[in-house]
């Protein structure tokens, strides 16, 4: 006997909880510019409960179904078929606990990034992880993609600041691992599975986050480097003289410093004539605090001829100034068509990946731009590739990603892989990595319904 | 037709690689006191494909085998049975690559910590996992078992520390994931899952850590508490005023500082009349900088009224007595017999425990004595009842444990489940959570060959 699906979730979570028709096909299935969605339904399940009737439902049919959060991934990991069941937890909007002792605070998947984020301050706390898509990027999407942003040198990935888990499993199972302790050594972390996966081997419906002491003060710098192993040695001197409170150390290329600047938009801090700025930035007790430490960092670093010139900035307005800079990605469409890349590297390889890059390129592609910045304490870059037409991406992709094997690189820095980086995935995974991936996606779901064909086939 | 095993083993090991007979039991099961081992032998292979073949041979003879680490563990992880194999990674002890710039060591499994600390000196640079057992404990044991200890509030446990592993798993296959970088989302995190699974999934056999600019100064103060509550808002105005630089913030309940000062060989740098003492310790710069810094905030906190007494220690010896009070782990002795709990819970729930604690052992072991101390930032408590007989120790466990599942406490923060506290682990874990932790032991390592019977059953 068939069972009409759409009726059968529609007993499950009730008329509002389903959208289908125009309904669906009005949604994207990604960020900006992407395709709409294809889907049978897109179900929004109010409660944990009813995820879980609809996933024992689906797996007795063997639906496949996909996950979405809050789209505003990279890779096209919410991508999805006609012949899919989406699962949208946007009506699990709910923050359930904030423990300002504990300083933990627990929220339901659907939660925003930026929600989140305000909650934490309502008690004078803070949550660290931060990206520029906070007011649609959910909590449960962060999770399931491991989200890093702008402030991992100091805190680190999303899976650091997770304590606790509810996830449904493809079957409908409900694994309730909401611990709100740091220190949790029993059995396996299975949470540390889950985050990361990509939605492949569970769904996120509830999360406990940890919570820190939010900053009272910052102070921001702008420095120009003439040598790339000074920018390591920089980066040491800086890490420990501001012992922990680094929090931003964002190189820029030339070709990105000088791109942005020539735009009237900004007043160049420093002459464009360096190989390499920096934007520094501790965190910690009083402005006038940082401020000096700061400073102190700064004369030791020109001392030592690791820097050759420096702006620390006065004011808000002169460090908001330097930073839009920095986030200026609006510039970058001025090379249109652009590709972006999202890399890591150990630091002593990145000077030789993006010279032999740039010949690559140049062989390849003569006409190209190759703009280049990022968070060089994480070892990421994001390397930028302009003029470059939308139909000779393939090539591109095997340009970038194939030097970064030898080296120890990875494909994915921060983004996930998805569908679009998916036939990438060997150059950063061996094929007993793959295989072993592979063994736990069929010991969680072994009908292979959830998210099928991202990651891996 | 039935293989020797013995012989098989020696064929791949040679004989230096095997120890059989008197050589065997003449090793420990476990620390101090621990029993004899029993098992057919004790495979020492010198490489990573010597160990792949090793294994392949005991999974085709369904032949069981148990992991040694520096055999410091605390719960019985490393009991075997006369019929299993013991696998020791002794030696296994070079350290492979370091990497000054990229601040990543490459170690074989068998190194110890002491020794990976002491390399990281070597370059200036610093690994922060630190344990009493340094000298005996390795890496792969501390990996394999996640080790915390004396510095997780700065730096996390062995978990944040590790950013590549390679394994073996139970049929002998060669899982590589040495990656060097911080950033890295392509795909499940493997090394996560490895991790703190007490060797049940896999032998790790090689790992990449991550290194830190070693501190170079810190400052100590020992502070009295009247309150409970003042101890979690004198934790969240350390954390904000010494930014990131906040290495320890250890708390002795008054029976365990009156104990231990009661001792001639300590002076007591306070009077033993407060419920709580906190000794703070700050890491950065200088010395006078973290100084200035401690003194600024000991201000601050009498000025709240959150502290009633503090002694800022002004010279290294000074220092070290105040560390010596709360080390003096011999001073617990003099409550023999003792039995030591490592526990977690969120910090608002955890004197309500602690008094419920001491009701309930009121009533079952009127004669014994309970002393407290522990990582409070971390919410990890060590718990330790003194003159309770040994043949009451199940009993007492059951004391113990049963309080923490309603409060979401944790059974064991930092020292694992291994043998001895399987029987407790359902006070931790949910039997959705244990069930899909069976899942995953099941795909792994289908015939249950590696370290069966620890966890669970």
């Amino acid at each position: 006997m068939t069972v009409n699906i759409q009726e059968a979730l529609t007993d499950i979570v009730g008329p509002k909880g389903i959208l289908t028709g125009e309904d669906v096909s009005q949604r994207l299935d990604g960020w900006m510019g992407a395709p709409q969605c294809q889907a049978k339904a897109i179900v929004r399940p109010a409660t944990t409960e009813e995820l879980s009737a609809v996933m024992k439902l689906c797996h007795q049919n063997d639906q496949t179904v996909t996950t979405h959060g809050g789209m505003t991934g990279l890779v096209g990991g919410a991508i999805s078929s006609p012949e899919d069941v989406v699962v949208s937890l946007e009506r699990m909007r709910n923050i359930i606990e904030i423990d300002a002792e504990n300083r933990t605070l627990t929220a339901e998947a659907g939660v925003t990034l930026q929600s989140l984020q305000e909650a934490a301050e309502g008690i004078d706390l803070f949550y660290p992880v931060d990206l520029g898509a906070r007011g649609s990027a959910t909590i449960g999407g962060n999770i399931a993609t491991n989200a890093g942003g702008n402030r991992v040198l100091r805190y680190g990935m999303t899976r650091d600041s997770i304590l606790g888990l509810e996830v449904v499993l493809a079957d409908g199972t409900v694994v309730s691992s909401l611990s709100k302790v740091i220190k949790n050594n029993t059995g396996y972390d299975l949470r540390q599975l889950f985050i990361g996966s990509e939605g492949t081997l569970g769904i996120v419906t509830k999360a406990v986050v940890r919570l820190r002491p939010k900053p009272r003060g910052e102070a921001t710098a702008l420095v120009a480097v003439e040598d790339f192993n000074h920018l390591t040695r920089l980066l040491s001197l800086a890490e420990g003289a501001l012992s922990g409170g680094l929090s931003s150390f964002e190189v820029m290329w030339n070709d990105f410093y000088s791109l942005v600047t020539s735009f009237e938009r900004h007043k160049a801090p420093l002459p464009a004539s360096s190989p390499f700025y920096v934007i520094l930035e501790t965190q910690g007790n009083s402005d006038e605090a940082e401020q000096e430490r700061l400073e102190v960092l700064l004369g030791e670093a020109l001392e030592q001829e690791l820097i050759s010139d420096a702006v620390l900035t006065q004011s808000v307005s002169e460090r908001e100034k330097v930073w839009a800079i920095r986030d200026d990605i609006e510039a970058l469409l001025s090379l249109n068509p652009i590709h972006g890349f999202d890399i890591s590297l150990p630091i002593p390889a990145m000077q030789g990946y993006l010279d032999t890059l740039r010949q690559d390129l140049d062989q390849h592609f003569p006409d190209c731009r190759l703009v280049v910045f990022g968070h060089l304490g994480d070892g990421n870059l994001h390397v930028i590739i302009g003029q470059v037409p939308m139909e000779d991406k393939k090539r591109l992709d095997e340009v970038v990603y194939r030097g970064l094997s030898p080296l120890g690189g990875s494909i994915s820095a921060e983004h996930g892989i998805g569908h679009e980086k998916k036939p990438y995935l060997q150059y950063s995974r061996s094929e007993n990595e793959l295989s072993l991936m592979k063994t736990l996606k069929l010991a969680l779901d072994p009908k292979q319904l959830l998210n099928r064909g991202k990651i891996f086939d």
